[in-house]
């Protein structure tokens, strides 16, 4: 048996480091989720999970997650990243998530994410029940780095 | 225990979209694959996995995928993907897939896919029992996508 | 109840293949992960886990893995690809794994590395008790590669 995917939980950070990689690991760490193993999924709320607060994770869990990160070496620049989730009115149905970087301010990158959560809904024929985005926004100062993501947990990755 | 691959299934789609994001979402939906949660994976068949034909999967489920995939932007253009797996002869070795996209077409896509699966098996040394490619094409109108993917499968993923 | 990362291996290697993702699949076999599913992940040593030197991993496992690897079809063109290590000084703790690849020499990427790492434990307010970083260069012939690589294995995974 594989473990449950029975929570969720969203985060944003944004930081600058000493180098890209540096700026992304600081902004994670802000955001709470520097020090676990984030596996890339794409990217889908599945049915019956319940959305909580970002808990602790125990340190090293590979967890399952949908983000969208954004570094930038360009002084100035304003970058932005962003996830969102939308809920269906079936709880038997899936949920969908989105995710959006750019070099774009915070609330730009919000409405971008809820125009894409609308259109998933309507393609799928569901009315959505439940909608929430995250987001982070980033002014460059040297090397940068913005980040959101939604972790999809099981009980035993919690700490 | 984790959970055991014993399945493979093979599909492919394409779609325009509201946005990048939602054109990938959207070909996924076309290739049946667009309520689950994709990790990408490079790229191997396990031993002793039956090819199926693309099964109901759980909504919402971590699948390990080896996929394809190219948005464009570029109203006119043709991108495609494929990705086509080949089996060995000694079922006690594993097979291999390998992925491909491109501004191309659906049969330059599969020409690209044979060339780099005979190469694969030449390396290894070994001689290939079984070939199979799948591939999309995408003509776009406004934002498009082409994707083809091949997933692998616990009993436990089936709906 | 998942599979618990108790080991972890690196490796490194390069080669030149008839298309990017052949050199990409011939460099993997160069460095004995051409046969598994690399599942990427980032970037974490979970604590308690153990070092080893790289071992048999059973055709086709899914294996989370941290790893940097670059191609080229620049001939002549000289490519480099690291990664690195560093476990606290508390067992409790987790380690740190970092990535970096590019047009580079070798020493060139295990500087960049050595320097991320130094970083990830100043912003943690930890100490170093060991740091190791793999390596591979690669002047490019035709088509070439270079990777490294950081894999979690548990137990069962092993051949």
């Amino acid at each position: 048996m594989t473990k449950r995917i029975t929570l969720a939980a969203a985060t944003a950070g944004h930081a600058e480091g000493g180098s890209s990689l540096n700026a992304f690991d600081n902004a994670l760490l802000v955001a709470g989720i520097g020090n676990i193993n984030l596996i890339k999924v794409s990217s889908i709320v599945p049915p019956d999970v319940t959305i909580i607060d970002l808990p602790k994770i125990r340190p090293g869990a590979l967890i399952p997650t949908a983000y969208a990160a954004i570094t930038s070496e360009t002084p100035g620049e304003t970058v932005a990243a962003a996830v969102g989730y939308a809920l269906p009115d079936d709880p038997a149905k899936n949920g969908v998530i989105m995710e959006f970087h750019g070099v774009a301010t915070q609330s730009e990158a919000e409405r971008a994410i809820d125009a894409m959560l609308e259109e998933a809904f309507r393609v799928r024929g569901e009315a959505i029940r439940e909608k929430k985005v995250f987001a982070a926004e980033h002014r460059v100062e040297r090397i940068g780095c913005a980040v959101a993501a939604i972790t999809l947990l099981a009980e035993e990755d919690l700490a």
